[in-house]
């Protein structure tokens, strides 16, 4: 079964949450195993919404430093990763990514001004770009829109 | 088979959808039936969070004015009403629902002056009341706390 990481940073955006649930819903329906990586403060928000890990099973959430640590010293891996950035800090992890670790990279790129965000990324990769502060419908439309995609590639080797 | 209303405010305090959510798979387990009230975007962040309908009922979610104006005209009433406060129109909310409602009524009262708009509350009614933006925790706690009475209610009568 592959593997998919999400990386969460701050959870300040309100949509953050509820997207990341969505997507792991749609990876787990794609037949991906679904696991979570964020500060305590962004792991708690999910546990919370979703209390009898009906999306994402408890046991999958990884504190941020736990997994950047083990993915540096290849520990871990994932087959896909999906970096949520919304600031600075988001953009650096995803930087960091490519550096150590395999996974086919989706950069989910929100907030208030994510072109601008978009703008500063240096280097190739996959990103959906919404601007969903509260409104998560933007955000949704696009990750809908990708998800087949991600299904056939899972589905292949 | 008892019904309880959530009543949420507009969703621009990130643990809102998360505790609702919360309290819906809790008043659930206690054996109620779970509505929930709000802006579109309210609504939305709960459907995205949960998108099989594990807590929440999607039909169960009700645009708010609709369900402002069936509680008014007496199409609708429940037994149970928590309504989410983290601003002055979330205070407004609260203090219409006593004149247009027969429901046990529960305030949430969070975000980051939570004392302040309690302050402002001028009729008596079973509150509670965490500093709670980002973090979800410490309204979680007076969440848990106050269920084992909400339970004990539901089962009696």
């Amino acid at each position: 079964m592959k593997k998919a990481l999400l990386l969460l940073g701050c959870p300040e955006v309100p949509v953050q949450t509820g997207i990341a649930l969505y997507l792991a819903s749609s990876l787990k329906n794609a037949g991906l195993a679904v696991f979570a990586a964020g500060t305590d403060t962004a792991l708690d928000l999910l546990k919370i919404s979703d209390p009898k890990g009906c999306y994402l099973d408890p046991e999958k959430l990884i504190p941020l430093d736990t997994c950047i640590e083990a993915l540096a010293e290849k520990r871990m891996d994932f087959d896909f990763c999906s970096v949520f950035v919304h600031n600075d800090a988001g953009l650096s992890y995803l930087a960091t990514i490519p550096s150590i670790s395999n996974a086919k990279l989706l950069a989910i790129i929100f907030g208030k001004d994510p072109e601008v965000l978009a703008g500063q990324i240096g280097f190739t990769c996959e990103k959906l770009i919404a601007r969903s502060v509260h409104n998560p419908n933007p955000l949704k439309r696009k990750i809908d829109d990708a998800i087949p995609e991600v299904e056939r590639w899972a589905a292949s080797n």
